[in-house]
């Protein structure tokens, strides 16, 4: 093994590290529960006054677009200049990037204002981001041209951050190094938020382990594997929704070791 | 049988209907759980900027009032209008339209500039948007003068659309048709945000068929049942929300039938 | 007994108090439901153009700046003067004061341009406010100086009104009596919203009874009995919440008495 899922989530939970989210509206609940979850300590202030004030006690940023307005993008500014300046990682989840223009060209600028260190969307938003031709709609990936590791390789180098596409198989590429995430299953998108979650948890892991690629790849399998182990004992979305949660908190080393499906790819 | 409510269920899931929401802080997260459950796609994109764009690319799309403010009235109009020009059917959802004079006066604007397709409301918010004398306390029908049938009909002619009133029998009424539905149960008004959802899966099934008298009544009649069989396994509010989105996801056209409380009453 | 909680529940079910709330984005969800679960019915109204119209018919205003806003600010304003003048209790939750400046002055902002009748926070933002040292890490409490029972009733007394400080041991302090409240367990912690949740059970309890140190220590230990129930039925922190509102819908005389841990301190 070249890292250790569960040594870095015992590490969260030592040190409770501070979360700073700028989010969306539908799925900020399931962020802020999914990080206390993982022993993180979310907190959400968007305010302009007071966005940057609370990323200078935070260990991670959140940025994610999923119901962006422009006084919210002038706040992940305002944030992220100061996660830059203090050294702490962002993550820029590029929520529905490619289904309309306006979220296509803040992602943009996001990316090109600030040092993000972690880009993250589904196949059709990163293949946005990259320059290929895919259909978003929504907030869903319909279908992108190009393969999805070279994709996020590309865009790792030019960007020079780690980039994870989020899917049935997940890819989290750096510029030197990439890992394949085959943990989770279906039940995850039977349920709204699960995306967005992710995006939390990886910038939990990342707030404490310096290499985010395996930061994020450690995040999605352990986010993958109590997803299996919930899927178990569901019946449904609503089931499923409550159990995750559990079987989050839950998680030994002994689970995760024996069920990881993390691979080195490059 | 005039019309079948799971073969419109099948062709949400099979189609994937995008349903835009500008909709409430409150119950966003369920708005966007149940469209999901019920098959279809949920975006929720508030922003001037954007909301028009996104409704382009949309099947159908839900005005909810519940947490009005002017920007976010500017942007339903907006996304109405490029609705009223694709030809998508609009819902809205007077949420406490009576309580304050805001939330009356937008909705009537709502109504006036916009081409309206569904109407929803409760008792006393459709009552007061058809100038009847009602009470409503927050977002909660506390009573109302005149008969419910006739207010929805009148409304119905008046506005050109189909009027929707939830309760504990919920009517629904064109210009042309009515039915009465009585499915669903007591538990529903136990949580917060069930006639939020419903105004969600109703949007849904409009997106799929056109006759939207129709489309209402199969989507409250399979909300109804899934609520009716989940709180069979409730033991409070908490189980009952988890349990119905499992109901929603193991619906069956042997359920749908068999538990069936739809009349046309007009 | 000086007190009987569940008598305050059962008159909340009977009068069906609206409580209106201008709160946070994060929480609003679960604030909206707990509310209902306790008999009272929830509205959210943040607009200025009707947060003082909706206070208008409401029995009590909550104030919580969890994802405070200048805007939001100036709602809560307009909604505390109309609450002020019709006479109903307002509740502040200082959530995270302390943690920036922006929300240590907003929240002495509040307490000084309005009457506040109950001001609650954990350890870290209460200490705050009363201008003690206190370390708050978003909106968690990390350390204070000086006794919790001195600073509450300090505030009380400068305030004249119920300081309420939410913890392991909760402590209530109006200018002449003090309570403490030793039920709840550390599953409360592992999800968010518990905090917010309190408030508004508390301001339920308040806007039928007019001890509003009294309505504190019912709410707090009827929410904190329930807390204990549900963690026995849970597997974690999703199984946690849900049974959460079960065990509120199912308290009753007996349960609440028997576990009932409230006492008088001063």
């Amino acid at each position: 093994m070249l890292f250790h899922p569960y040594s870095i989530m015992k590490t969260i939970s030592e040190k409770k590290p501070l979360v700073h989210h700028i989010t969306n509206w539908v799925t900020i609940y399931d962020c802020a529960n999914i990080t206390r979850a993982f022993g993180a300590l979310p907190v959400m202030a968007h305010a302009e006054e007071e966005a940057s004030d609370m990323t200078g006690i935070a260990s991670s940023l959140v940025l994610n677009i999923g119901t962006l307005t422009t006084p919210l993008i002038k706040s992940m500014l305002l944030s992220g200049k100061k996660a830059n300046e203090k050294g702490i990682p962002i993550l820029l989840d590029a929520v529905g990037a490619g289904a309309t223009p306006f979220r296509t060209e803040k992602s943009r600028q996001l990316l090109s204002e600030l040092k993000i260190d972690i880009l993250k969307g589904n196949a059709g938003e990163i293949a946005t981001l990259a320059g290929a031709t895919a259909e978003v709609r929504g907030v869903e990936s319909m279908g992108v041209e190009g393969d999805s590791k070279e994709l996020a390789k590309k865009l790792a180098v030019q960007q020079n951050c780690t980039v994870v596409i989020t899917g049935k198989e997940d890819i989290i590429s750096s510029p030197t190094e990439a890992y394949s995430v085959k943990n989770g299953n279906s039940m995850m998108g039977s349920v709204v938020g699960t995306g967005c979650m992710a995006a939390s948890i990886i910038a939990s892991f990342a707030s404490v382990e310096k290499n985010h690629a395996q930061a994020a790849a450690s995040a999605l399998s352990c986010f993958g594997i109590a997803s299996e182990l919930a899927s178990q004992k569901s019946t449904g979305p609503g089931s499923f929704k409550e159990k995750l949660y559990d079987e989050v908190s839950l998680l030994d080393e002994s689970k995760v070791s024996s069920l990881l499906k993390v691979e080195k790819i490059v």
